[in-house]
Order: C-alpha cells, then sequence, then structure tokens
C-alpha cells in the first residue's frame, strides 16, 4: 500500500538545486537540476519514448543500458532545455554532462544516465550545468526524493511521488508529466529506484510491463514526447534477492508506485480540471479496445465535452468509429457511471438532468462496450480546458 | 477562375428556409432546411466519411447512389441535428424525410437523397420536418445557391459558396465545416452541381480525385465526423457532353470550386486565427508525406503554438517523429515562409525577431523536408484557440 511517510531508499542519496538553468532561459527560479546517485552499482532498467525523433539524452540512455545494466552509478535530470533536435552538439553536450556528473561523484562516465526536459531544439546551457553539479553533488542526502520530485518539474503544478514498502523491500518513484502526453509508452520522466537485488533483465521486463499497465494507459494531449524515459534502478541495499520465480512479489509493488504516478500525470494533465476513466470492454482483443480508448481520449471534441460538462456522447462513438478497429455501430452500448445512455447503437430515453449531473463531477467513469468479444482495455485521460491552450500558446516565448 | 457573380445552374432550384429545427432544440433561430432540387433527372456521385459509425442520411444515401446513380432529383439538408448513432428510428426517419420531400416535388422517393449535421445522438423532429417541406419547396429559385450556403452552417461564421463559368460549362458548390474536421474524406457537408452532362461513373471518379486534392487535405481538429459527406449532381442542361476524354476539362474547374470550398472550411474553422499550409517534401511516398501532414496538423501543441504565434518548431519534428512513417530525424530540414530552421536535424542560428514575426502572420507556410525521397504533400490547417475550446465545450447545451 502507498506509504507517504516513506523518505528513503537504502543505498541513494537524491538532491535538487537551483542552477540557474531557468533563468539562463529567461523562466521564474526553482529547481532545475536533480541528481539521484547510488551508493554502489545498480542494475537498471529503461523504458523510452517510440518517437523517430529521440532527443540526445534517450539515444545516450538507450546505448548505456544496452552496454552497461548492471553497474549504473546515477542520473541526473535537468529542465528549461530538452535538448531535442540538437543535432550533434546535442549529443555531446549530453555526453559531457554525465562526464561532470561522474567525475563529480567519483565514478565512471559510462556508469551515469541523463535526462532532459523543456523546449525542443535548444542546447543545453554547458557553463551553468557544469557549474551547478559540485553544488547538486554536496547536496544528496538520502531523504531528498520530495525535492527530486520538485526539482524535475516542467509546468507540472505539484511534484510526483509515490512510495511503498513491504517485506523489506522499499521503491519510491518520482515523475514529471503536464503536457506531451501521449498513448504510447513512458510519455513523461520518471525514475523509479529501490533497494531490492534484482538482475537487470528481470528488471527491464518487470519495468516494461509496469509501464504498459500504467504510463502507457495515459493520455493528455496525445502528443509523444521526443524525450520520455523512465528508469528503474536497484541497488540491493535490502539485502533481499529476486529471480524469476519471486519476481512476482516485486511486480505488484513497482506496478503500484507507476500506478500512483500514472494517475497523478493526469490529474495534473495541463489545464485538467476533470479525470475521466475510460473502459473499452467486450472487445475481440485488448489491443483493439485500447487503440479505441486511446482514440477517444484524444479527440479534441470529446476533451472539450467533458470541460464544458456536457454529456455529449456522440462525440465518443464518432471517436470509436475511426478508430481504425472494425466495429458494429450497431453493437455499441454506452454508460457514465451508471448511467446508461446508449443500448446496442440505440439512444435509451435516459435522465438528462442525471446525465448533466455525472457530466459535471470531477472524476467520471466512461464504459463504452463494443458488443464484439470479452477483451477490455482501461486509459486515464483528462479534459481540454482553455488553460491547456493558454499553456501550450505561450510555454516557450 | 473563380466567379462571385454567379448566382446559379441551369436545371437547378434551390432555397433555404427557417423550418424551426433548431428552434425545436432550443438553439438561436436560422435556416436549417435546405433544398437543392433538379428540374429533371441527374447523374450524381458521392463521397462519404470512412467513419464506421455513420449517421442515417449517409447509410441511404450510399445506397440510394449505388442503386440508383442516374436519376437523382433533389437534396434535402437539415441542420441542428445530424441523425447519427440513432438506431433503427434513425433510419426510418431519413427514408421518410425524404419521402416526404419526393411527394411535395412530384419525383420518386428513391430520387431524394438527405443530409443531416448537427447534434449526434438526438432524433430528427419529424413534425417539423413535414411541416417545413412545403415551405421550402414553395420558396425554390435558380439563384438561391447562396442562401443554401447559410442554410447548411451550424457553428460556421460564414456560408461557403464557390462556382465558376467555363466554356459553358457552370459549377457551383456549397460547403458547412468549422469542426469535427479530419484528414480522411469528406470531413464535412458538400454538394456540388453542374449543367454538364457527365455519365455518373465518370463524376464519380472525378469526384473522389477532386475530394483527395482538397477536403481531404484538410484538419481542424482531427475528429472525423459521422455526416461528412459531398454529393456532386449534373443535370446536363448545358448540352455539353463530357466523355472520359473530355473529362480533363471538367476536372479542373470541379477541383477548383472543391479547393475554395475546403479552404474557407479551414479559414472558418472553430476559433480558428491563422491558416497554416504545410507543405511536406522530400518523402518517398505522397501516402508518407501527407500522413506526417494530418499528424502535424492534429497536434494540439503545434496548433497551441501557432495560435500563441509562437515559433516553437520543435513541437513540429515531435509531432513529425510519431507519425507512424519511418524517418531519419538527421535528415530533416524545416522553413517558415522562406526562413529556414533547422537543416539536416540540426538547428540553424536563424533571426529569432524574425521567426516570431513570420509565426505571427495569419497565414503562414511550413514545410518540412524529410530529406528521404521526391515524393510530397500539402496539408491545410488552423491554429487551436481558446475559441475552439469555449464553442466545443459548449456547443450542445
Amino acid at each position: 500500500m502507498l506509504d507517504d511517510t516513506l523518505t528513503h531508499v537504502p543505498g541513494f542519496r537524491v538532491a535538487a538545486i537551483d542552477a540557474g538553468i531557468r533563468a539562463h532561459f529567461g523562466k521564474p527560479r526553482q529547481p532545475d537540476l536533480t541528481l539521484i546517485a547510488a551508493e554502489g552499482p545498480c542494475t537498471a532498467a529503461g523504458v523510452f519514448t517510440t518517437n523517430l525523433v529521440k532527443a540526445a539524452p534517450v539515444l545516450l540512455d538507450m546505448a548505456r543500458l544496452q552496454a552497461n545494466p548492471n553497474a549504473i552509478r546515477a542520473v541526473m535530470v535537468n529542465t528549461a532545455s530538452a535538448n531535442a533536435c540538437t543535432g550533434d552538439e546535442g549529443l555531446r553536450n549530453a555526453e559531457q554532462s554525465a562526464a561532470w556528473a561522474a567525475g563529480a561523484l567519483g565514478v565512471a562516465p559510462e556508469s551515469v544516465l541523463v535526462m532532459s526536459t523543456g523546449v525542443i531544439g535548444t542546447q543545453l546551457p554547458m557553463a551553468v550545468i557544469q557549474a551547478g553539479i559540485p553544488d547538486v553533488v554536496a547536496a544528496l542526502r538520502p531523504d531528498g526524493w520530495r525535492d527530486a520530485a520538485a526539482g524535475i518539474m516542467t509546468t507540472d503544478t505539484r511534484p510526483k511521488f509515490a512510495a511503498v514498502r513491504e517485506n523489506g523491500v522499499t521503491v519510491i518513484g518520482i515523475a514529471k508529466g503536464a503536457g506531451m502526453i501521449a498513448p504510447n509508452m513512458a510519455t513523461m520522466l520518471g525514475v523509479v529506484a529501490t533497494d531490492a537485488a534484482i538482475p537487470a533483465p528481470l528488471l527491464q521486463a518487470a519495468l516494461r510491463q509496469a509501464a504498459d499497465r500504467t504510463f502507457n494507459c495515459v493520455v493528455v494531449d496525445g502528443d509523444m514526447s521526443t524525450n520520455d524515459t523512465v528508469i528503474a534502478l536497484a541497488s540491493g541495499a535490502s539485502g533481499q534477492h529476486f529471480d524469476a520465480e519471486r519476481m512476482r512479489h516485486f511486480q505488484p509493488l513497482l506496478e503500484e508506485v507507476c500506478a500512483a504516478l500514472a494517475r497523478a500525470i493526469v490529474k495534473d494533465g495541463e489545464g485538467a480540471t476533470k479525470f475521466i476513466t475510460l473502459h473499452i470492454t467486450g472487445a475481440r482483443t485488448a489491443g483493439e479496445a485500447k487503440q479505441i480508448g486511446n482514440t477517444i481520449a484524444t479527440s479534441a471534441l470529446v476533451k472539450t465535452a467533458f470541460y464544458g460538462g456536457d454529456p455529449n456522447w456522440g462525440r465518443i462513438l464518432a471517436a470509436a468509429g475511426r478508430a481504425g478497429v472494425a466495429l458494429d455501430q450497431r453493437a455499441l452500448s454506452l454508460w457514465y457511471n451508471d448511467l446508461q445512455l446508449v443500448e446496442r447503437g440505440t439512444p435509451l430515453n435516459y435522465d438528462e438532468v442525471k446525465a448533466k449531473l455525472i457530466a459535471g463531477l470531477p472524476e467520471i467513469d466512461v464504459r463504452l462496450d463494443l458488443g464484439m468479444g470479452t477483451a477490455e482495455a482501461t486509459v486515464w485521460t483528462c479534459d481540454l480546458s482553455h488553460d491547456y491552450v493558454s499553456i501550450n500558446g505561450h510555454y516557450r516565448t
């Protein structure tokens, strides 16, 4: 069970500082350089954006996790610049900033991973980062996780932190999200750390499954980022060893932390005023159910209707119909919470007052039954508000 | 060349009246029942939504054009209710309203097509429509096209009308659009009428090609409607006969009218403040170029950046990278009008003042070169504004 009072994971020290990276880009000052440092080599795993335009830190981390999954020592995160679409200079900068962090920590350069988030197309301010690294290393402490959760925020309004401790094992996760959140792979930055001892291939499989069931069920705006990354680190400091058989005891802890972070990302979606859970049932396959859920969750018309508190359910059926999945419109049934609106393609004489009431709630469960099979999927999403437009119309400038 | 002074097409009479359909749904009164009637049998063609959730009038018109493409006499259009997701009752209502119009015109029931646009999931107010039909028939006149263009409007702010006359042949088109405009097939309602004599199969092929080059290049919000329909009618009243060989003289007239209507739809996109032309060049195939163009055009982040006048070009590359088309981020080059921002994956030291100036213009040409081949595509789109959210947050209620 989630435990908000947990403050540290044995084997890790964490810090976030205001290094002046945001100030360099003319943004209001707040912590912008975060470091998660392990006291010894960790096994590590990562899931990354499937966008073909990948940021430099994504390319660096993918290569390092492939080559060196058993001795990762740190993850450094900067905000304000995504170091994406920055060409060869961007790659050199990612590598150089990791090397500086490694030097300050006294570890091998290839044991440091980096993440960047912020505006696409700007080079990292290397002198500012270089100057900040000794300070963030000096600030490292075991209970710095909440600072780190705040340190990686961009347009997020709240830090995202989740922790569990069971049977002598702790899992703590932090994440940032808010916008550019799409239905395909780790649409965010996140770090999950545990003191369990887990072989790297098992950790990778566990993170992949957890991401598919949590982060990949989340839609804010359908825009998949160039930088999406979730890294898992296992220090082994608990002395608890997990083999393939015992992993079924670790998997639920990991998924609980990831699910809490994923839900927190949707609830803090840019401009979001409502949390919508879409259940797609009666599908032939879970993949088709998810495809339909994602299409509904990215529909501007569906999302603006939720924002307006308007039970305009026709837009949900219309979105389902263009999802690229074969379906029969005469088999579709629809519910808002416990109120059925459509039965096998025909609108019911439902209570319009109750429908309006449900559509006005801050959390709404929508179920669309396709009437074709027994597979299902769930997607978490939010509405599309005036504030989303304000935030994204003027984010960069 | 487009000629705004044209008022009629020989062989057709047209009218639009306020039949009280909008009033029935509590909306402010304006013309809501439109009739395009031919003096004799027309050859006819249609292109329809590819949404699998198809409105009743779409299903009816598809069947009638299949069975009877050589003797269509009329198209009746109502607004305020889309007659979509209305089950068997909706199908019966579409058929019945066509039959009433046929009776009033003294033509065969199966020679009348119907279109509906408005809210999904409400049944047509049949008594209101029945009462209005004699009035709209009585109002028919040869120069009623501009009234008809206004009569089919929903959230449109301007009627959409285009006409050409060349070598003794006239083509007039009307359309409605504004929202639920997506990159796949006739995302709108439209009627194009001509006095040319054209065999139905040639008219169908011509309309399909024209739609692919015009209406299908248009994106407002990526939401494909359940009702999208464009119908072409050829009266033959000009005495000008077109066979397969001569069609190359008719095709440009049809495409000119359709292109004008398509551009008008984007310019009147819900809440739109900017008209963006996306040129995707250097692709392997035109289909891949269009897929990338459509993905960029539906990106909420790209569209809000245009709204904010922010040259946040990284979002364009990020959208291209998730379009499902294989590409090399190191081969991408990007221009805003004549200002190059990115050269083969690396940002240039462009003039930021000039970039801001271009991003603030009401019409912007964006070119993304993929550096892979010689195929290309063009997509017309608009920005995503506060007004889009206002309009769609409260459209129904």
